[in-house]
């Protein structure tokens, strides 16, 4: 068996070659980061039964985060592009705000974490609208109900994008209403990506953060 | 064929009997007015196809309301009960917010309508926290992602009812994502009825009023 | 990482500051009870794993209840305010029953718990009706095709708040067909919470005593 | 194109040939009644519309019934079998509970038709229990949330076949929910058939009378 | 607490009392076999772990069966009842088969069991027509596509009622592609209950049975 | 606005180029059309009012059926090359069998169409194994619950593909039913194509025959 | 009834008023337009019907487009902004990628349409990808199985805002699949919004564009 | 018990006789393998903890793969007849793509693994599309959205069998978008099976081969 690694995704695409290690088997993670040693990869959805069970010698080589189940390859170079906000509802939504975080430490942006700022008290958000609206880009974390998406789209201009989160229960399990409320919004203008996709919220923010870089 | 008018229920459960007219034939309609004759009786999800295929004599002794799509038969009283707060988000909601006020105008209560203050446009809400915080029960009407009802639930500490409407288009379509975000709420204490179940919905606030009225 | 605790919310919105803790990380749960520590709080959802893996101070702090899964922080006054009656179809709704009297008897209110009057066995609700009907709010506890809900919807004329459980298979499995059936009521003013939502029930009640005395 | 009707289903299943007229070209029903003039024959969900569309041959021979939306070709013998009691929860439900009305009498046997029996007003249903259980079978018609068949199953020990229909709109539109409470129903040894099928409701009461008969 | 046995169930339902044990605490399977201890009593989805946690008492008092994941408290009478044949496609359904055995054994009626004779080699099946055809009620059990019910219901004429079962995955997957099968055949006259609930079918075959006796 | 018509379709993927007309505006399908002319073209889903309101010159160019909503402009060669048996459960599958077949002849591929072999009546189907057997490839259209799919897969070797169609109501309605009977069958080796898709189902066959020629 | 325009919405949030016309009564539309008079808006999913059905002084006043179910009342600007590439794979979904390319002139982004290109004939996509990518944003249209987005997303670094659209049939139908394929994709940093949203696509495209003029 | 293995169907459907686990319980296994002694036998989602269940003579008889979950009782010919290119999108996919291979292996096929060639890398598949389409027979093997199988329909005229996978996670989990995609296809011709159902994808392969073959 060999892996084809996407080294030129980062030039075409905006976004450096990423391994989802969901469902993968061990023997097939530890084929890939032996094969990309030397280079620079981001793994995701890396559980720690999954770490603890790789090679010695590719524990020794990647820098693992347990929160955000992600491990890097290779040097993470100081933070010099622009800031997003990851504005979150609750702290049951930290994970997966977390992936996004490290994702765009990946790619050279830092990211200020806005939390517990869900709608059911409102002031909260509002006292820190204008921290928010301060980015250049937004990415919104929510699960239940998902109201905060509408809200804060509502309250600013930046581009907006919404992280439904599989928290919740009954008719909110596995994110369903959440992912529902961002697609149905009444705000014009909110974006959306997969349920607890973090790693992709980050990677439309850096598309966009890009893209304005370029033309500026 | 005979029908029996449960004109006990009010009594016993504090809501006067009502019909629902969707997907009734027009001959069984006609029946039941005829007699019901002499009594009180409110007639939802009455079309205006429904109601000009009725006997000539029924539609003179009925009230007939387009936009609420009702109709009643016998006397109207004042409204001197308390009044409950709807509030809508949009104007596409006003019918089914309409089919509450009505059954609630049968009951003897008046509404206060508060319009247009969906949560794209947050100070259009905020603005009027505090007219709406002085009724004694409120029934919040949305459709769409339906983030309305988590954010007012967080504002104020009366009895709210959610009131999702079928307004919506593509995951909105029917309004099964609104009645999503009013079950999967972060905010405590929200109930819910069924999609443009407005009859449903007033019904509601009137066991609370009647209830609060009986044990003050 | 700080948390912000929305102490003002019991006077805003009627109900003590909750925390649910499904999905929490244990960290954020310590972190969540130490910061409280001298004011009252009521956390949902906390297993006996996750209790049993909290620091053994706030473990000592926490009066923790295995059937209802919850955890209060802080004194429970004696219950002065008026009962509500917690009606169940059967013996495994009776976490989810135990949840919301936890909740109720956090807030000052008492629960009388009326249990095992399924509706396959009508004679058993019958015989209580009386009883239930002298509460000034009922929550009415039923999994499976929840047909409770809307029996008793139409034998009594107080406020009823249906709260659908998880339990059944099949079709019934995680409770779609109970919450179901108590949307599509026949029975005029029934409201719903959420699948398992005992929290949300209780809260639900809260807000109608609350405004009832109020108005009184 | 030829047609083969299957004149041995009778003695072979114990119903005889019936026709789905639901989604058929008008030519096609028409080759369909042609091919078997001089047999008997039942027709289900033949609309108005698609009736007088016939040939005028074919209009002549058939006996039509709009309500049921069935049409009869031959002799309706009369009915000298066992009664059956079909019990129906609303007056929207009369077209349903109508087709199994009209299937059992092609095949020979009565029914009792117990309306307006809704579980929102219990004593008109108790009222007419020993009516009910004094069938051999009985058919069990409601939409909305199908209380009904639930309540009725934990009353009388006979047969119940539970028959949803697709009256409600919200969670409830297209009968779903009412099927939910057949399937997911507390009340042992209920059975049920697809939504609005009135026609195998019937076929299955016949199955079970004929058994009955022939095992006496 | 205090539990409601409706020993009256059986002389007004036709089925003795069963509890269902899925979602039921140890303590309270344990006090309901007490209470009911002097009776007879069928306890369905117990499984072994549940019934190795219950009290040393209650479990000498208990005849377990693994496969069904049944008890049975007090006597099993021989089977002097009618027989009843379970048809089922595979040897995957045979605790869901075993199921409605036990239940038929509880109330006196033994049972056929034809196994392996899934639609895929239709001659395993057409072999055995005249055997199952000879018994007064058929329970036919399949998952996966449940064509089994289609079929057999076109070659018999006897009642039957199909009982699906969650084997399957993919479109499969709990039992729902089963269920719809059974629910939209073609085959005039098939009835079903819930998704493995072999309880249930054979609770319906008993109502069936019973009343023919009665009527003979 | 200009169309790119991919001429080389059929040379790189075995199909000639084919427009679905369903949701294309007139304009669109006149442009397309008119561009076409002088070259072969399949048109599905054309119904008779967009056929009609096409202007006079195409419609005079293209040879419409009604029945499969299909129209063809350019030549009809004569079917010289394998037949495949289109076997279909019902009458109202009609339409669906007559699009693949059509789809066939536009290929030069001619279709035994085998009519009303649903399995209800079992004998209808295996009186015309041999005959259906002796075909290279065959379809098999049904809807309602599609058991067809599974019985016809265990009886011919043969490959097959199943063809689910909309026809049925309540949870067959829209044909997903008779989907999930193809997708979920026990019987190996079949596979189906979308709901209605009788343009696809002919060809996969065609691709099937044709790689059989060039191997052969 | 009064309506309360949200004119400041431009400045806060990037996008001008708009009125989604869907749902909405004749009456209410008509008050709209004439309480805007003056000032600008775009009206969206308006249709002819709608349109036909507003006073005169109204249809005067406004710009309508009825391939897009637009209009606009004030001046449209001269489109000097950045351009947007609106990508579709089908002529069927016309009307929706002019949605967005209105919503886009509007504001004073012009748009490149770019059509035909769906992925069953990817030469015709890989041909113009350097002609897309020349673009600062780019809109994907698409329904069926949406396949185009993560190709696209696969072969440029700009931002790419999926547009799922209601065209299919079967399991595509109401563009449920072009969705999922949108949310699933495995090319990293495709964002989406609702099925048929070519106002809210837009939107997001002109957030982006402000955002990176602003800061460039 | 006993067990009837269908020894006829390979002559009659052209796939050997295999057993799928998945749901079996270990007695049931083991008594079929026992009885299958000195005959070929396939087993299919036999997981490790079952096989290490299984009487030892009984894993000592057979060929257990784990990738694959499957085991061969009897010998394995050498491959001679053609060989299925099996394609697949990513390394998560391999369990699923082995199953296929190794029925394709039990039947006397070899397969061509051709891995990690999904659509974000476009490339990495067009750059083997020769290789692809010199095999008589492709299987597709895709989780998540499944945009691989559009694609490469496109591109070649053999036919195709999509096998979609349950990897993915939020809409995609369980495989449903992976599947909707496949049936949903805009390329034509394509065909599907069941979400990881390579077993299923193998005997569909064998039933055109074997064809081919006959007519060649």
């Amino acid at each position: 068996m060999s892996f084809i690694i996407d080294w030129e995704r980062e030039s075409r695409t905006g976004t450096a070659e990423a391994v989802l290690c969901d469902g993968k088997l061990i023997e097939d993670i530890d084929a890939i980061v032996a094969h990309a040693r030397g280079r620079r990869l981001l793994l995701t959805r890396l559980t720690k039964e999954q770490f603890g069970a790789l090679s010695a010698e590719n524990r020794a080589a990647l820098q693992y985060d347990a929160l955000s189940r992600t491990a890097i390859l290779g040097r993470v170079a100081p933070a010099t592009l622009p800031t997003v906000a990851i504005v979150s509802a609750g702290t049951a939504d930290r994970p997966i705000a977390a992936e996004a975080a490290r994702t765009l430490a990946f790619a050279g942006h830092s990211a200020s974490m806005i939390t517990d700022v869900g709608v059911a008290g409102l002031w909260r958000l509002t006292a820190r609208v204008d921290e928010i609206a301060a980015h250049p880009v937004v990415i919104a974390v929510a699960g239940m109900e998902g109201a905060l998406f509408s809200v804060l789209a509502g309250l600013i201009d930046a581009p907006i994008i919404a992280l439904p989160t599989a928290r919740g229960y009954g008719v909110a399990e596995g994110g369903k209403a959440a992912l529902s409320s961002a697609l149905a919004s009444c705000a014009p203008g909110l974006v959306t990506v997969n349920i607890d996709n973090g790693f992709g919220a980050a990677c439309a923010a850096i598309r966009i953060l890009r893209r304005s870089s370029a033309s500026g």
